[in-house]
């Protein structure tokens, strides 16, 4: 750990503690998705915040899951995978899928792709995507897509979280 | 890959084009930070729409950078960055952290760590962080970081890109 952190001030092997982690994070806003798939018949989703493009050529996604979550068995033997990116007026589906414990699809609002794959209804787009690799990284795993499929809906407005809350889209900035 | 695309009804081997997928993320909003390096006593640095958290504990983060990007070969060699998270005011700086061909730290704005990293004057955060891993993905690659230093602004707003554009946080959306 010396040779890596010895342009640092910072003790060898000094790390961030959970709770500061998170007060960064916090203040960083980001779009809202749900990840869905069947697990041999059974729907499985969850709200995710952390999905990024990786790369257009070829179209690749990715997202991160801690490796402790509910779903983690399911994405960990899926194939494919279907990801909703939540219009501003999805908060409370948002939640839903963020519910531990619950039965999240018994309260309707998806559908299915006719390759099985789960879909919020009314997200602002989703992709259908091909998993291509999970990286066991710290107690989560990066999982890497590539997408198969698509939909954007033209006029949607997209949901925001930040702070623990959901937002809407403010104002343009002016560069 | 007939067996892996084999649930879709898509063709095998069927992907989206750039296009379409850049269509995808167009519309999925995202915080914006500057990631930065000194790289043999020079700085380095670029804007990224694609920081996410993957675990608190230990504390870990990533991004996606394209391997044919100017700041990748420093990225590629570099042992710790720093990762700014901008504020709602920080739109220019950020466009002149995406533009090409120009001295994106001519003009200011910034100041380094006593580690040499260099942070944005007035970010809502930065995180000091070792770089854990670097995972080719495409023609991007996955940059995993070890948060070992941090500072949070109490009272900033973040900046948010979307649809190619500069936005606040909107209001706050029940759920």
């Amino acid at each position: 750990m010396t040779a890596l952190t010895g342009r640092g001030r910072a003790p060898s092997g000094a790390a961030l503690s959970a709770d500061e982690f998170r007060s960064v994070f916090r203040g960083h806003p980001a779009g809202v998705a749900v990840v869905a798939l069947r697990d041999g018949g059974r729907p499985v989703g969850f709200t995710a915040t952390s999905v990024i493009s990786v790369s257009a050529e070829p179209p690749l996604l990715a997202f991160s899951l801690a490796t402790s979550s509910s779903s983690w068995p399911a994405v960990a033997r899926a194939r494919t995978v279907a990801v909703s990116f939540l219009a501003a007026d999805q908060a409370d589906l948002s939640a839903r899928f963020a519910t531990s414990g619950i039965d999240r699809f018994a309260g309707g609002g998806w559908h299915s792709l006719g390759s099985g794959e789960p879909v919020v209804d009314g997200a602002a787009a989703w992709v259908r995507a091909r998993v291509v690799e999970r990286t066991p990284v710290g107690s989560s795993h990066l999982v890497t897509l590539q997408a198969v499929a698509h939909h954007v809906a033209g006029d949607a407005s997209p949901l925001v979280f930040h702070d623990r809350g959901y937002h809407r889209l403010g104002g343009t900035t002016r560069v």
